[in-house]
């Protein structure tokens, strides 16, 4: 048995590789076999993370396979999906049990918050990189798009924006700051929390929805033009964190917030009539600005005016996606 | 627009991306939607080609996306499942039109040929490689897996075996041989067919079935295992093509049919009572050995005597899997 077989083995006594419900068939055959219930649909999404390019190439691998599959699970979130299944294609250079071990139970930790079942995938000796799918299943007709946004709808977000990317410096070890407000950031980097119950309860009141991997204005820019309207952003009504804030000062946290990306908050549009219902029922919907006809996405001020963007304030890992 | 942006638009425009029977949303969302049949099951089967180790880091990208989409499609003929879907996980180390185009004929090529429809994927920079993804779908309980064969079976293959392994150094340009022998070898290698419809007509029949990609003893062994059974492969009953006979020679030939790995031809267990059947509609379903009582798998000759196995006969790309 080869070292690569062994690892697969290894993938497969793993908690997270136990079958669950809606797996017929997991890890070891030529395909896993998924059951849906009846009326429901797949929701699938892909993403691949390279060393050096998505995340530092030297990082703590518990934290890398927790964010890993946090990434991936807030396409989940973002459909309003609910999570069943994941594959993973990891290649690595070399076999180093502590890092496996590591990877596999940071995978794990986030694989059981999210209630998803790992049921195949592949490994393969090359440049580090991974491959996560993830698969959900949502009431068919009833996925969170990206293209139902209207005239007169509220945008919202789900959580404080800009942490993500505030962190950045933090994860590079460019910054220093007091321990609690690093703790908070690093764990906002390392192991965001997709928004699976809030996604859940938007299906059927939001129009339109996604997660915030690219940066708010240029995901706003993907339901503008998904959804042939115009997206306005208010810049004072961002929710920012106060550890951003001790980190970086307003400024700055309004750039991160705005340009920077690797938030896995939900963005999603809603018509006013439902906004009370939700906030009340305690989910963290926080209104930052509003959708009218046209195109584009427009930052103003509290006056409606418009306010000139800055982009690219900040360097990312995610430089490409 | 990023550069890898205008990749992401370039296949979305691509004639595989339409939607297709099953697909109801593909491309530009955070998730892809399948919609299957009532009855029927997903099957799912991810694999990563890495260049250097499962494909030469120079090759001709139509032939590797015509091959890297046949290698995973040949995992939902194994299961018995109709091809619905796939995603592309593709990275880059730079972006070239011109390899970008002629790997996408390639990959839409294939994916016409089977039936696939790209649904979404991801791409990203770092050194070359590819994941894909691909989903079948099949009635439920009907798929075929690796763990139903009984002692009394017949084990089969659906074609000549060796081929790809055979052109491995013609591949790598490491021999000449005769055009028409190297025109045959070659494709074998580059644009395997996987056999999809013989896997949908071996459900109901077969009791366990997979794609030889490891080698044919290497996957009887699997089928062995999952089943706890012993599977006889009777050496002079191996198929081995004119052409393979040809470069190698009848020793070589059996060596590369037997631990060459690359074929992507079905190998199953099959009750007796199903052969002529399946051989008068046309299947190419040949014997060549049997099932018994006991675990692991024999190599024998046309006495039932016990043949010493060589392994490793050949170098692969794939080396790992």
């Amino acid at each position: 048995m080869g070292e690569f077989e062994l690892i697969r083995n290894y993938f497969a006594a793993a908690p997270c590789a136990q079958a669950g419900e809606g797996v017929a068939l997991g890890i070891g055959d030529d395909c896993a076999l998924l059951t849906l219930p009846p009326g429901e649909q797949l929701a699938i999404s892909t993403d691949t993370l390279v060393a050096g390019v998505h995340f530092p190439a030297v990082c703590d691998p518990f934290l890398l396979g927790q964010r890993a599959l946090a990434v991936s699970a807030s396409d989940l979130a973002a459909m309003g999906a609910t999570p069943v299944a994941f594959t993973l294609a990891l290649t690595l250079p070399e076999v180093q049990a502590d890092w496996l071990q590591a990877f596999a139970r940071g995978l794990n930790v986030m694989a059981q918050s999210c209630g998803l079942g790992l049921v195949g995938g592949d490994t393969t000796r090359g440049p580090l990189s991974l491959t996560l799918t993830v698969f959900g299943r949502v009431p068919a007709g009833q996925a969170l798009i990206r293209s139902g946004a209207q005239p007169g709808d509220l945008l919202c977000v789900g959580g404080p924006l800009g942490d993500g990317a505030g962190a950045l410096a933090l994860v590079l070890n460019e910054r220093e700051v007091e321990a609690s407000t690093a703790e908070y950031l690093l764990a906002r980097y390392w192991s965001p929390q997709p928004q699976i119950a809030l996604g859940q309860a938007l299906r059927g009141k939001a129009t339109a929805a996604l997660d915030i991997s690219d940066g708010l204005l240029a995901d706003c820019g993907h339901i503008a033009l998904a959804s042939g309207v115009r997206l306005l952003v208010e810049q004072d009504l961002l929710p920012l964190s106060e550890q951003l804030m001790r980190l970086s000062g307003l400024q700055a946290a309004q750039q991160a917030a705005l340009s920077g990306g690797d938030d896995y908050v939900l963005a999603f549009t809603l018509p006013a009539q439902h906004l009370t219902g939700l906030q009340e029922a305690g989910w963290p919907v926080q209104v930052i600005g509003r959708v009218e006809a046209g195109e584009g996405v427009a930052l103003i001020d509290a006056n409606g005016q418009d306010i000139p963007v800055l982009t690219r304030g900040y360097q990312h890992f995610r430089e490409i996606r």
